[in-house]
């Protein structure tokens, strides 16, 4: 067996020892004489496995007492519509705009009521955080239910550095590309959620975490699907229904794993180094130039590119020949994106590195030396 | 590693075979150097899978051309609302009310529109399935947008053994606990759903088969969420955005599995040899008996208790003690339930009424061989 180096933005790489643990459990879960994909959610033995889960989150987030954590299905795609179908009292809220996800987030938001864009940097095809003045003046008016951002954006390979300042209004944010990929204050967040399947574990499995004064009157709208009331699904423990239960188990799994690895802190240390290797690369290239500005780069999604889009699919596809896989970028830019989430090892994108001087020796205009 | 007696309603058994195979190629899925957990949704390599699941579902189903498959996450409690959302156009649809799921469907539905209950047994605790006449005549109005049945109440015990006559309203069912347990015509419905942690894989996947000229105009009300819009989902192919990658897979394995297995006629006739094995114990025990009425009797889920909830208790730690796990019944009704879905051996459900022999032999008021 020959594991590739997998730079895939999500599903992605997992460690190699929560995968060996899931192997060595699948017929019989800790001598219990089944696996987790048969056991029932409501047994005290997957109780314990969600319990698990939850307090490993907490203790790696330092989640505080106030806040809640949920489990759900259906993605970020979901909560696109569930965020203001729950919190969309007075019927209006702010969205930057920074990518993809984030305008999907706000397009599907104007279904329930007035999505204000508050800031965007769509002019520069969404290379950048656009300044976040605007976001500080609009919502000092104190008319927005909550304001809205989209922390990593994985297509584009930028992410907030700094948050925005949100005045009254609870700042919520999709961190699904960035989530445990460094330490996180959700003190500073009304709520928070991520699909899991970049850094936290399976996909289909979505992780809310959200601040439990926000849901206590329910959903704003009446016609909120039960399924995504977040104060039921809070009330039940994220077992309303049957969750995604091998997912979550897969979720306890990795989070354990970043605990024994030293947390957020050791692993925010790791991620810059890898992706700061490959933005050193490319900040010296001559063939090869980073998509996102500088101060907007992200911890997780490198995105790069040539000038030549027959030149890109040649990296591709030379890449796939060294066991590099998953390096193309996202359908709507072209280009590549490497995914340095944290089961990504040094040595992964060492190889990758590699690969990307010999391909410069061999296509530069003036071959040197990096 | 001891293998228990696993009759869980669900998350429930899988077959041993299937579950090898996953551990197998939990690092490694078919040469390829990564597991399915973290392979792309978009590689061509997941998209065989994916192709392949539905390929080996649609050969089982026989499902007719102009039906198309999805497969999505948020189980049977989103479309709930998701059946109503899409399809209630002109307000009205009629629902058959025969125990708890169907019960929480249609009060779900009456959020979005007139929810007409057609029939009901909940005046005799759902212990059958109630006469069909009704619906018949109702339907005949030519009012409702579509009848929908929980078709095996897996809490109750009991399916439907015929189906209700619609008139122009297409049938729309919950299969969820019935779903390849037997063969089903899905040419007689306009819509079919099931979660698949019963019979057919992993929790956090719900199949859904829906005949495509109702998919035509896109959801009933503008304000669905887009996940939950059918249309654009089958359009997507279930991709809309990432799907329970891994969820998917392990159904692809057990759709495989029936097939290699004989198919469902001949699990049908497993399944009710299995069934019938607990009935006929159940009609000639003096302690334990059916809680469903002999016509309406589940394949699925065998629902039993004694007339004592000490004696019930004691039962079921009697079981845990022998490695049969899973038997107390759903916590709204007390007793006993097996659940005897397609995974659950003969061996499985010989111990269980061995176990159940002798628990008589040493409770009954006058003990006598069966």
């Amino acid at each position: 067996m020959a594991r590739v180096h997998n730079f895939s933005a999500g599903p992605a790489a997992l460690p190699e020892s929560v995968l060996t643990q899931i192997a060595n459990e699948m017929l019989d879960y800790q001598g219990c004489g089944m696996s987790v994909l048969e056991m029932s959610h409501r047994s005290s033995m997957y109780q314990q496995i969600i319990d698990d889960a939850e307090a490993s989150l907490r203790r790696l987030l330092d989640i505080p007492q106030n806040y809640r954590v949920i489990f759900l299905q259906g993605g970020a795609t979901l909560q696109f519509a569930g965020i203001p179908m729950n919190f969309m009292r007075t019927g209006r809220a702010g969205y930057v705009v920074t990518g993809n996800f984030a305008k999907k987030a706000w397009k599907e938001a104007a279904k329930y009521g007035d999505a204000v864009k508050l800031a965007s940097s769509e002019d520069t095809d969404f290379d950048r955080i656009p300044a976040l003045a605007p976001v500080r003046e609009r919502a000092s008016a104190g008319d927005l239910d909550y304001v809205y951002i989209c922390q990593n954006n994985t297509i584009f390979g930028t992410m907030f550095h700094e948050l925005p300042q949100c005045g009254d209004a609870p700042l919520f944010a999709d961190v699904s590309s960035c989530f445990l990929s460094q330490p996180l204050d959700i003190s500073r967040y009304g709520l928070v959620y991520a699909g899991a399947q970049k850094n936290a574990g399976a996909a289909g499995v979505t992780v809310i975490i959200v601040r439990d004064d926000l849901l206590e009157d329910g959903p704003a709208f009446a016609q909120t699907p039960q399924y995504m009331d977040l104060r039921l699904q809070a009330q039940k423990g994220s077992m309303l229904n049957t969750p995604n239960t091998f997912g979550i188990y897969v979720c306890g799994k990795v989070f354990r794993w970043v605990e024994e690895t030293g947390g957020l802190e050791a692993m925010a240390q790791r991620n810059w180094a890898k992706a700061n290797l490959l933005y050193d690369l490319l900040d010296n290239s001559q063939i090869f130039h980073g998509t996102a500005q500088k101060d907007s780069r992200s911890i997780a999604n490198v995105t790069f590119r040539t000038d030549s889009d027959e030149l890109n699919a040649q990296f591709v596809a030379g890449a796939h020949e060294r066991g590099i896989e998953n390096i193309k970028g996202h359908r709507l830019v072209g280009g590549m994106r490497a995914s340095v989430y944290n089961a990504v090892t040094m040595e992964d994108v060492e190889a990758l590195a590699a690969y990307m001087h010999e391909f410069e020796a061999e296509h530069a205009p003036s071959p040197r030396s990096l």
